[in-house]
């Protein structure tokens, strides 16, 4: 997502040509593409996906959308199956219209992962909950903390259910670091992602996820935490950010890379 | 600061008319109509000032900077007692340009606290910690949570410092019912807000908040809990907003009565 401006193709290429040996693929540019061609598209480069980015939006209180939800998340199970990734990361869901009951909303994701557990360990796919920042509770997601995640996903088998740490959605929660050790306990950080937080935030506060580097993150800080915990995983660069797709996309992923190796390795 | 585009004497003679008796002032209007003059403005109008919004702006790492910060809130301690008000609020402050450092910011507002706090009990005024919503954490207010503010405030008595409960920064935060409950214990409410959530946020997120029953937010709910937590003062209703602010201010405060009515009173 980071480089969207890029086709398939081309981020394989540039993957190789800068020696990134690992992807995070979201699932609107797989469809596109078509699933099992993508997925020899990135084995043929070489490449392992790390992710796929996303499932859940699991809050809906009608039968119907709430069916049509649970269909799509087990055919983003198959899409991350077929990539050969283990990991499906979940935004869970806002508020449903009209409602202001955030209990409620989270009950519901519950429901919906007793279901979809299963149906993905029968696939070789674990569930990762992204709680995302608090200001995203009311249209995107009504979990907003590592501790809300995590009290969700302990009710499942980590093999089943368990986390994304991102750096962007907990920098700011004290609590976040306790937090990643206890997940950390129980082997459910699923995938750990990095963005920064920069300020002023864009209208709609969508698509300001800051370069490594340009905000108030300490990415090394964040990196101890769970590799404290025990975390060996793969480590990912999400932005969403307009100017950064504005730019040439070849050139964004060498700038992110080096910002990588400068803010996250040294 | 819900009606801004009224003068001081247009918003007594609002409040007059409406039956509106306690109303919360914000330190420029009153700066630029005069303290003294608008002491007298409010007392002849038979108004009572709930709070003073606002002080805080305590994480400077500058000693001059620092100093500035702690005469200008003894400046705005000075100002709330001439206004007859026992309340200010505090708006911690950011981080420093270049910081990355929560922890240490926090800490310095401690410090301020410890020279504040007893300044402000000679003057018969209280300090209360804002929590603001974690959106705000980089440039506005490394206090995110009731939690942390209590943290905080706990340091000094109840009379020198407690908390601002308010509705927008809270509410994503399944923890802050039971800090109110623990706010409440030790006589730290010292003032209760409300606003609404509602999407999309607008670019730099400062001038969203929403009309009471516009978004996300059952203030009867919140209410519920200061109430249970022995809260017994004035109710503050505290929008940011800039399409109300561009209506005829008569008129959103009328509104703005009737949804206080509608939506928190019955």
């Amino acid at each position: 997502m980071t480089v969207k401006q890029l086709t398939l193709p081309e981020l394989a290429d540039a993957c190789g040509v800068l020696g990134v040996r690992n992807v995070g693929l979201w699932r609107e540019p797989v469809q596109r593409y078509g699933v099992e061609a993508a997925a020899k598209l990135v084995r043929d480069a070489g490449l392992t996906v790390t992710t796929l980015c996303r499932g859940g939006f699991l809050t809906a209180l009608d039968a119907e959308a709430r069916a049509r939800a649970l269909d799509d998340n087990r055919r983003a199970v198959d899409e991350a199956a077929t990539l050969g990734t283990d990991t499906l990361v979940l935004v869970s869901g806002g508020l449903p219209p009209g409602s202001k009951d955030l209990y409620g909303a989270r009950e519901r994701i519950a429901d919906a992962l007793a279901e979809l557990g299963p149906y993905a360990e029968s696939h070789g796919v674990r569930l990762a909950i992204e709680p995302l920042h608090p200001m995203y509770a009311a249209d995107r997601c009504v979990v907003s903390t590592l501790t809300q995640a995590l009290d969700l996903a302990e009710r499942f088998p980590a093999h089943q259910v368990g986390v994304t740490v991102d750096t962007y959605h907990v920098w700011w929660d004290d609590r976040a670091p306790e937090q990643i050790a206890r997940a950390g306990a129980s082997g459910r950080i699923h995938t750990f992602q990095l963005a920064d937080w920069t300020t002023p935030l864009p209208e709609g506060v969508l698509n300001g996820r800051g370069q490594i580097g340009d905000g108030s993150i300490d990415m090394r800080e964040w990196k101890g935490y769970v590799e404290a915990a025990g975390y060996t995983g793969a480590i990912e660069v999400e932005l969403f950010n307009d100017p950064l797709w504005a730019r040439d996309g070849r050139e964004v992923l060498e700038e992110t890379a080096a910002r990588f190796v400068e803010h996250v390795m040294r």
